[in-house]
């Protein structure tokens, strides 16, 4: 195999552990596995957390709940279960293969009676077939021969960190060494069945015995092995929960086991199965790199964590903020998913896309209450999306020192609305879906349109409207009044409407006729929303060429990032939430940020001089992780490749490397979708617009080559662009 | 038709419409709806109740969520719709069909404008195939000529009194005059679908309109109708929740209503599949009294109520104390199932006993949490129960001056562990269903066995095992120690846990291995059992041969119930709850429940000395609706049926004639489970045991006969007496 497309590992430390469970995590779009051990290990944060399975929470609403533990699977070697924390491990080896989602770890290990063994674990989630999860185990003694026992199960005593979700229901057994494991969440009353069935492969002489041990229910197979002689184990999982099939879980998951081991062993033919549907969104999605194997293989792994991640042929459920390999922010989503992730998806694989918006018309009931209930129009989509379209942003989280810190977000971070109207733009740009756009785009952008209108504040004193009290994609300042980015894309978003609105009514006059009945579309709104654009306030200061990022900005005190280094961790964090507030330290740079994403409004010279200011003043090490990928998009528009290589690396690495310390929670899932546009959009320098689509690349000097396709109007477009300065 | 089998109603009033909504419930055991009007009328409180959609609420924590109304069809003649409260109603008769399910209401209508109509019209919820409802109406005119529209619509625009529970998620035409409308619960993220076809019967002109009102798609027909001519329609609804097939609700509705409707008008066959389902039911459950037509009706209407209500093939969910009629104890299920309403279904319907069952077996984690929650080993139920197992109880509810008054019924209720292992060891007798013994019914009994045995607390002073600060049934009596219902059921339960390990371990000693290491069953928990048996205390008090209801009881004040008469409200209402506390009064008999319960365990003498010292103490007509019922059984095992009638007809009535005020809340489920029970085996005498079934019975003088079935070891058993007074 081609090491650019493998992510290795060839020692194990407990200080890494969490990290790398995180980077290890294994997935199929219907759920994702994280990497921890299949023997366990202290202290470890092993998780599997499935699409839509939300549960209540404490403080923060809801979250995944972390489900019955399917992969447990170990031998036992003269009645010593392996433990890497006992005897000593003598070789090591974990290997993900980006390329077919398949997990392999090796080892030598020596129990503490001196027994030796290789053992090699192999996992994958079946990505032709969701509800299935494959395992193997090979074990060889290596220094005797005795009795080997393998030890397969599934485990209910699962939490969420500490937080538990699961009642049991049922367990037993379905014969042919299989058992099942059947549970309900507690609050939201999800059932989930999982069923396994171990199979040995050429072991004649084996027996099993079934362990109903409460809430883990196990297989046990005894057999000898001799000395160098390989002992083969399969592990077959299949898992259904009621958000598939309704109540019916336990029958359709044993169904699909006695489906799939029917035919005996089944590891081979289902991981070709599943190599197939990789190698196809592979074929549309990878992104080639020669000349830099370290970017390109950093560059596969994002990729890789966004395709595994995201829900497949699944329209209501969206893509949470970290994936689905960590507790960070429960799974909730957020812009996110639309200005960093989508469009990973929309121009290479626009069905995902396409369901991921679906999610957000699916909750348009949610943001219409949010709405109502600020005394607003329209619809306000939540700042924290989850189960059933509530705003799922916690009202306070607990700080270092224990005290409650209030979180503003969700009262007034109000961007997303225009953030996620902008991705619909963006993928009808790129797909040409009208279809989508009749039924439900369009539905998005009007609501979402009345809102602003309606959540526009009229000044009479400077005769404009004001959007205050917000918080920008800059969150190290809360409670500002006009943030740039807030109004500009306001004033976007309702030009979008307009063009919207006459497309409507001229491709579908009774479709048009209806919404605008429901929606509250009349001549009173269409002079409201006129009346903003015209006179929006847009950050202009007098005597400056810059936009001023939020009203008052440019009086906030300065801070010469450069003295606070060497530093590790965040200027708020430095600082504290009061004080920062108080400096021009940036989290992200918000409007160079509009700028990036509204390309043909501003000129060249426009966002050098934004560059020059807004830049130096962002926190872009340990700020937002949002930030390196798309300043290194700026960076390659401004033709300076160069520059954009490291913060590109920044953004690739930061969960290989784990440069912000938290990877331990889960993968930066904008960041990765950030990743693919610094690729595409930054050295590929391609640009979608209504004229079609072109391409300015910029690569950096030792970069051989870069290849990627993408879908424009339909077609499957390839770029493969040769190093000109080679 | 036989007008024993009808509930009729000639006039409309206001006062009493809200209990008549409840009186007039239809339902298929999917779901049930209330029987407000089709057209609707101000302050109505129409309801449609599906089994396990719950969605989260303060203070009650979860209800069952309001769905959607699919009932709305109504004609408008001359441009005006029918209202009820405007025109002159000038003709009315409402009639629920017990036998088959059919709700009629025809009207004679003016309208303001002086047309004056004949409507009609009909709907039940189809009980061969529970996700569909039908509605059918019929319009003429009496004393004109002109258009009459026809206006068919589902309404999202719902709430649970107040309270909304959900987002809309799509709506949209069929085709062929049609809608649809997918909503989500804002919580439980549970997704329904409903759609609707409206279809004119020899209607030839007819012209459709689609109306998308937001929240509430609608189809309006016009067509011209000649005096005296009838215009027919009909109304066919589908629907489907996530529960039933997934997220796929919409594909399974629309598929459901073009199935239905493909050979055009349905009404007429599917009332006809309907008909012949209920056939089925009423062959197996009817109950027939000659010589009195009152009763004969009154029993069939709460027959009927709990043929409606029991989920049907359904072992997820069980029956709420209201039925699915009200919002009354918002769905939640008590002890009232597995006591009061479970007999009917053990010997009539043995199939529903079972699921009913299971679905207590399904709850067993949320059980087994209760217990530990408490510092308990083995499993206690909640009280109240709805989705996920959870304790359902409120911790405190508003009182009537708006002051919070704190619950106690989830902490200390806990005799309902017992009362579950009672209704598995009844239905096991009856049914001899094995099988539901060795996977389920024996884990309940000995994990709940569990409970009891860590809950009693040893008094080395009087060297006995106590049941300290519970409330028993009577619930105007809290924090009592030593409940005699509760230390006798706990014992016996203890002694039922051995008779079953015993039984078990015979039967099937691997299932009984894997039971004991489950639920820590071994020789120190056989000795606490027994030790338990042995030394708990029952109430017996020197010199008295009455057992104390509990701890103290003589000791509280004696009130003669006659001096307060006439009362309209309970005692407790009279009294105040602490006062209530300190006096004899009982809400519900409960030393005279148990003797009824267990009625091999006392002797005649017994039961008659304990009835002359309780009864008289029993606020019977305005405590517990539970009471009169069994008070009526005890009356016939004393052999004085006639002392019993007056009893039985005021459970059979209580919601027919709105004997306690709040029939608009709910039909009172557990009494009429009790006139199933106080017919059968009160004035029936029928008694089943290991032995076999045999009746004595005790009829009053009036009827002159009385016949029903029942199941006894799944064989069906005819009883048919005649009066041999008469």
């Amino acid at each position: 195999m081609d090491e650019n497309w493998l992510v290795r590992e060839t020692s194990f430390s407990r200080e890494t552990m969490l990290a790398r469970e995180t980077v290890f995590t294994t997935g199929n779009g219907y759920l994702s596995t994280r990497g921890a051990f299949e023997e366990g290990y202290p202290g470890e944060r092993g998780a599997t957390l499935i699409h839509g399975v939300f549960d209540d929470a404490p403080v923060v609403i809801t979250e995944l709940a972390n489900a019955p533990d399917w992969i447990p699977f170990a031998p036992r070697i003269g009645g010593q279960r392996l433990h890497l924390d006992e005897g000593e491990l003598t070789g090591y080896e974990r290997v993900l293969n980006l390329h077919n989602g398949l997990l392999r770890r090796k080892l030598r290990w020596r129990s503490p009676a001196g027994q030796t063994v290789d053992v090699e674990f192999e996992r994958f989630a079946d990505m032709a077939d969701k509800n299935v999860l494959v395992q193997r185990l090979r074990v060889t003694p290596v220094n005797f021969s005795g009795e080997i026992e393998i030890e397969a199960g599934l485990n209910g005593v699962v939490a969420n960190m500490a937080r538990e979700h699961w009642n049991k229901m049922e367990q037993g057994s379905t014969g042919e060494n299989g058992v099942y494991l059947e549970s309900s969440t507690r609050h939201t009353g999800i059932m989930l069945c999982e069923a396994m069935r171990l199979l040995l492969v050429d072991a004649p002489g084996a027996t099993f015995t079934v362990e109903q041990r409460e809430n883990a229910p196990t297989v046990v197979a005894r057999l000898r092995a001799d000395v160098g002689q390989t002992v083969k184990a399969e592990k077959i999982v299949t898992l259904y929960t009621s958000l598939d099939v309704g109540r019916r879980t336990r029958a359709a998951t044993l169904q699909k086991l006695d489906e799939i081991t029917r035919g005996g062993p089944a590891f081979e033919r289902q991981l070709a199965a599943s190599e197939e549907a990789w190698e196809r969104l592979w074929e549309r999605s990878d992104v080639q790199i020669e000349g830099d194997d370290e970017a390109q293989v950093a560059t596969r792994f994002n990729l890789y964590q966004l395709l595994i991640a995201a829900p497949q042929g699944d329209e209501y459920n969206s893509l949470g903020a970290k994936t689905l390999s960590g507790f960070g922010y429960r799974g909730h989503v957020f812009w996110d998913t639309e200005i960093f992730m989508l469009p990973f998806f929309t121009y290479t694989k626009p069905e995902t896309a396409r369901d991921l918006l679906l999610y957000r018309y699916h909750n348009l009931g949610g943001a219409r209450r949010k709405a109502a209930y600020g005394g607003y129009k329209g619809a306000q989509f939540p700042w924290e999306s989850s189960l059933g379209g509530e705003e799922a942003t916690p009202r306070y989280v607990s700080g270092p020192d224990g005290a409650e810190i209030r979180v503003w977000t969700g009262d007034i971070e109000i961007h997303i609305s225009a953030d996620i109207a902008y991705a619909i733009w963006q993928y009808w740009l790129a797909s040409g879906d009208d279809d989508f756009m009749m039924r439900y785009g369009a539905e998005i952008i009007l609501d979402t349109a009345q809102f602003w209108a309606s959540r526009a504040e009229w000044d009479p004193a400077s005769g404009r409207y004001e959007f205050n009290d917000v918080i920008g994609p800059d969150e190290y300042h809360e409670h500002v009044d006009n943030n740039f980015f807030t109004n500009y894309l306001a004033k976007w978003h309702l030009e979008l409407a307009f063009k919207t609105k006459d497309w409507l009514r001229q491709r579908d006059s009774a479709k048009y006729e209806e919404l605008a009945g429901r929606l509250g579309l009349d001549p009173a709104s269409d002079a409201r929303w006129q009346d903003v654009i015209d006179k929006v306030y847009l950050g202009i200061v007098p005597d400056s060429k810059l936009f001023e990022q939020f009203e008052g900005y440019f009086q906030r005190r300065d801070v010469d990032l450069s003295t606070l280094e060497p530093r590790d961790k965040s200027v708020q964090a430095l600082f504290g939430i009061k004080e920062t507030n108080s400096t021009q330290v940036l989290k992200q740079p918000d409007t160079l940020m509009l700028m990036y994403m509204l390309p043909g409004e501003f000129s060249q010279e426009t966002v050098r001089t934004h560059w020059d200011y807004y830049a130096p003043r962002t926190d872009v090490t340990h700020g937002s992780s949002l930030a390196p990928g798309i300043e290194a998009i700026l960076a390659c528009r401004m033709e300076d490749p160069e520059m954009a290589y490291p913060l590109y690396m920044q953004a690739c690495q930061v969960d290989l490397k784990d440069l912000r310390h938290n990877t331990a929670d889960g993968i930066h899932g904008g960041t990765a979708g950030s990743v693919w546009q610094a690729a595409v959009l930054g050295f590929g320098g391609v640009r979608v617009s209504e004229k079609g689509v072109d391409a300015e690349p910029h690569l950096p000097a030792h970069w051989r080559s870069l290849k990627f396709k993408l879908f424009c109007h339909g077609e499957l477009r390839e770029f493969d662009f040769e190093n000109s300065q080679q």
